[in-house]
């Protein structure tokens, strides 16, 4: 009977709109039972814990599909929330049989367990009370099954008793809040302390000790004065370093509840991501080759590089790892573009912010775990190609400066390029200074800080 | 055996990550058979018909779990290619009974049967070329088992047989321009076309007829010269009949394969986002109240709006709307960073750009459906409330220019609004024209296009 | 003579490059003399400080005309940095002679006396180095005609004695921070401390005291409970307050030189003109009117507001506002792609990121200042409309919650929404509750905040 | 006495307003004159054309300083437009004597002439209605003294006769549209077809003819399969071209009056910019060196590079490019903020869409000019360099994968790449083919397309 009256209810939507409905259901259900808001009665799925306005959100919003659901930890958030809510109701009358339950309930929300029962997208009501409300439902029904009660039955009330003196306005921004700083604590931070550690342990730690290795520095992707490996991956771990000192600081104002926290904390994100991304695009280029790029770094095989070029090995960490900052800038404007569209009393983009905030956490955080793990980890210098590339430099000149001045540099320089010779063989036929005084002022090492 | 192997494996890694990866595999399997490829032996579950290198991709990019799996229009368009790529090297040399084989197989992939075996995420390699590495491994598989064969010993080769030739280079963006421009012809046009018609249909078919009716215009938020409700909606609905003609028109770029127009195609669905946030602005604008906004138009009420505030209304559909609008904005800026970012033969930003741009016309085609079929269509026009304001209005005050002169014309604007009066008594008192005079000036139906 | 060979130099050109060419020359000179660097002599206009490199760069980079002048706050810093320079370079050998001059010549540049003298454009060579040159040459110019010496002979080097061991990399990236913090701490913090200040002196300080003014909050645009305009005027402070803090936090990093701080900063300026659309915003529709709108706010009529309706006055501060957070929301995607897009030892994309970063700490500033002045500080309530409003509205049912349920409370508002009633009315009808339970219950006083 | 009046005015204001007013004024005059609108009487400095709205525009928006002023080509464009409402209004009752002077004042401001009557910013009302009224304000009193009349004295209405029936909602975006579509039309247009042309023209006209040089390919910035020059440059001049139908595209839509049309045609510029940021790139990481790089290109030299390194050359046209594309993109995001954001009848963000539309079209025309000119037109192949890398490549491997198989293949190439030794050194070891087959099969110049 159930079914029919859903057939029914189906029959009258346009085939497309029905197949969609009928996949979304697909693997929940073969029956229904009746659950009622003030809009009326309506069918339910029988092994879901929803209620009746969680079922027209489901109706109303068919968005994108399941890919599109709420994201997870705002559903856990859900949990700790209404738990906590429902222990301060019971000191302000909520009787405590209830209340326990609202508890109890809640607590499994909280653990992921009823992860199932939470189907809504992300695109439906701005304020997201529809999700609010998919919590309270099935808080609610599950509180009265762990009462003995039946679901569907209001004995345990979704908003009397769950939602109770609760507005969308205050829940979920506070979810909100709640889900983006336990992502940021829980997997942001400690990815990017690794990933810190490691680009620091490279300058000290190891056998083969970056802060040794005197390499040709670039400048406007040109030759130019040297530095240490060690001061380049030293630049790395400072912004990481950097990156984690900005989403810090922005805590604070994201534990209190209000907008703007979240488009800050996104931009901290988007600060990050140009940091990742300069770092990933380096070490791409820095590794290039095998025989024909720059070929200063040698990055960890892992994996076959072509589908047709036996034997390639690419960057494709690098790769995973700026194509999460190209989305994560992307997302940074999505959430700007919602934060800034708030009107009077309730700003109605809450669900794009928070989701789109959490994909950006949860990108970065993922990806900067992979990027330490697969790729920085394991990267090598190839010192003989440093040391060729060092000593073949032009740039070397620049230490002449001093003595001969900027424009007789300049012209060595020149000279030296134009015939393909050494810098020292073109200052000596220019006769602005002598092969002692050439190797005393040219000394690589020297040039990579200021003398004491 | 095989799991011991498996395990071994896992228990260098850290705690972490083996928890990451157990939970990746859970629904998965419990055995495992040996798959190789130039880089050596691994275990794949036994039940997936995936070879090595899915395998190496999926432990190595563990980034953002199965919400973040490559699009599946990208997996089906690959069973299109591969199919018509088998065909074609028949014609070349390919055996033909592993040609049949694999267009067998293939055909599988394309109508969306292997879905379960593409488990890798958009976050790897630039170029894709592990998500068509995917295809070949699974399309070899499945093409030996259809011969009878056993998976993993390669007697349908997922290089030599199926992927024969192609580069990830060929291959990747072929499938993107597939799927993108499969979904914007199946999915999003008609959303749009749906849209435009309804939109359309409220201006001339309805018996409340929208073109009848003489409303208060409003510019700068600010009362102005009245027009009819059927040119405001006429305006919405040639807006969606541009996007209409805007997305069309970068299709012939789009079925050629350069990622520009990827970054173009994003800029057409940009530009709709702005007309359909543009529109749900004002439809929820208009429809603000019931009893302290502007309350011009009733929309539907589809669901109870407030946890705690009873009978509110709340317009979600364009809350929904707005929302795709603000993420399309953001995923358009992250397909221009990705398209920016190409060097050389080969921009290795593919996957982001094909996920997001698919996201986009995802979410624009079903936001679309969804406020058309949820809210446009059951908009009603508030009559009674529509005439108070029209009437009520100042700026009727314009048609009096012609006779009396700006200045004099925004002296009686003024004394009326000072005094709360009519305009007809300000002008009177002000003795600037008789009381027939204003009559006939003063028509507001006159005043909504110009006079023949 | 000098013309003659400017001119011939000229004639190899395309003709509009010609006249464009002499469009950027018309305004200075009629005259030339020779300087040289180590390209070789070049023509430079004889009444400017320039020198070789300069003029190059104004030849090779006709892109956007005098508008596009690199900011005047990178001008003056230059200014500021080279001074510092020449007193420590004296400390380090440099002829005390020679550092005075350079000294002297650098202050007047940071009091702005020579802004003529600095005509190149943003888009220039990446790294800033040709505003560099231009700020040697002048300074090396000037320097000399304080040491009594003639333009162009060199005797004040630009690079041996005014950049001396400087890098572009260092010396740009620090003028982009002394800028910065310069126009952050002149310009925008006092703006932005005004406007909250004016903001919060709307709640408490006026005779007319927006605290005591209970009005209807409006959520998803929809009636929503009361609260009262000093609680919505207090949100606008706050928020502002906030944006100072944010941007104040970013401060410590931007004092040190690397680039992701000015994304860092940008992206707090991003975070401020969310807010400030959001509350430009709010002012707008709150002031809309001045009889179809919401009309509860009054705002200062500072100009007539249309060239054909008379007497109308429009929120035009809003609109500067709000346009202006357009474009700083824009700017910072510009400022991020150019921070992500770093490569090796430089970031050549750091005029733009200067430029971009101080257009919108401009805006900000101004906008702010000009709103507060303009707007906000006149702004008065409309009491009579407010009071009307709030007592027409049906959300006042809210209160009936904890004596009658939410399923009631939301009979009684859809009766009297259905019915054109008072909620007062429909309750009695409805037969939930006695006129004095009614009267006793629903007090919109009570419901701006948490009874003690 | 005007002075006097003038100052008791400012004397209210604030000092920092005073001083930022004055020096507004400061080049402007010492003496004013009396104008008056519907607000009463104000002083204008005597010497200028504009009236009272013009000058309380100036003195209420104080923002950005004259940087800020509203695009000369929408200056312009109101002249034209002027000029032919004035001839239309004729027609319709307009006094011909008075008809003819506003014509002969339009076209004087259409030709440039009066520029320094329209002091406003962009940062004003969001309907442009400030700067309808300037061009009205300045048009009146040219026509006035045109027919020897006072400036002032309104003999020539600014509304009754120059405005006359126009509404700034009919003006403005009239004016964005022809200012942008001449833009268009006579700079970015020309500009890209002649990059095009010169791009183009690489791969055949010259003596060294790009199409002829195999050199080795990049994928993931790492070596890959050989290609042409001439088919790279032949890609960067396939996205010129497609760049051109792209902006091409869009102006019938843009000869139409309507905003979408605005944030559409930034869409092409954006894609242009994807376009042009990868071509530059390309070509500065072809072009690094001159040692320690890829030194495929040898870029002209056009300036000295580098304060401190002597004989430095950078890829500065590609720096200034690249810039200018991430303005690009930044301003497409302001375009689209604005452009999104409309309500009702009027979206109030016009003047920022039209000054970040008319700045983005300006930039890249003028960047694509400079581009060409001083880079792509004098680019060299450096053929001994292109020759050594193609022939050290291990890519080269690939030709052998139809003949011995891609795992034989990719044996071969991992064993060369240990062992340093050539392809053919590590196919002989391994004995997979002879010498003479190996020499039959790797030939670079056969892998640059399909064979016939």
């Amino acid at each position: 009977m159930a079914i029919y009256v859903a057939s029914r209810r189906l029959s009258a939507r346009t085939t497309a709109a029905t197949l969609r409905y009928a996949t979304a259901l697909r693997s929940y259900s073969t029956s229904f039972r009746e659950e009622r808001d003030t809009f009326g009665p309506i069918q339910v799925p029988s092994d879901k814990l929803w209620g009746a306005q969680t079922q027209r959100s489901l109706q109303n919003f068919e968005i994108g599909g399941e890919r599109e659901r709420m994201p997870e930890p705002i559903v856990r958030a859900f949990g700790v929330l209404k738990k906590c809510a429902a222990k301060v109701n019971m000191e302000y009358g909520l009787d405590p049989t209830i209340g326990k339950a609202i508890m109890e309930a809640a607590q499994e929300v909280a653990e992921g367990k009823l992860n199932d029962h939470f189907p809504l997208v992300v695109w439906q009501t701005g304020s997201g009370t529809q999700s609010n409300m998919n919590a309270n439902e099935v808080i609610a029904n599950r509180a009265a099954e762990i009462l003995g009660r039946k679901r569907g039955e209001k004995c345990v009330h979704p908003n009397d008793h769950v939602n109770r003196s609760q507005s969308s306005n205050d829940t979920f921004p506070t979810v909100m809040h709640i889900a983006a700083a336990t992502e940021i604590n829980s997997r942001l931070i400690p990815s990017l302390k690794t990933l810190h550690t490691t680009l620091d342990s490279k300058i000290f730690l190891f056998s083969f000790e970056f802060k040794d290795i005197v390499k040709i520095g670039r400048t406007h992707t040109q030759d130019a004065t040297p530095l240490t490996l060690g001061q380049e991956f030293g630049g790395y771990a400072t912004q990481v370093k950097y990156g984690l000192n900005r989403v810090t600081c922005t805590l604070p104002r994201l534990y209190q509840a209000a907008h703007d926290a979240c488009v800050e904390t996104s931009g901290s994100l988007n600060t990050i991501a140009t940091s990742l991304m300069k770092i990933a695009n380096d070490i791409r280029f820095l590794g290039s080759g095998p025989r024909c790029g720059l070929g200063e770094l040698v990055l960890p095989e892992n994996e076959p590089g072509s589908s047709i070029m036996p034997g390639k090995v690419n960057p494709t960490q690098c790769e995973a790892l700026t194509m999460v900052c190209a989305q994560v800038m992307g997302n940074h404007v999505a959430v700007t573009v919602g934060g800034s569209n708030g009107h009077f009393e309730l700003n109605v983009f809450k669900p794009v912010i928070a989701s789109a905030l959490l994909h950006s956490v949860r990108l970065i955080a993922d990806a900067s775990a992979s990027f330490e793990k697969n790729c920085v980890r394991g990267i090598e210098a190839n010192r003989e190609r440093i040391s060729k590339l060092l000593h073949e430099s032009l740039m070397l000149v620049t230490s002449l400066n001093p003595k001969i001045g900027y424009d007789n540099a300049a012209a060595v320089a020149k000279k030296a390029h134009k015939e393909g010779s050494t810098l020292k063989e073109a200052a000596l036929k220019l006769g602005v200074l002598t092969s002692e005084e050439f190797d005393t002022l040219v000394v690589p090492e020297k040039m990579i800080g200021p003398s004491d």
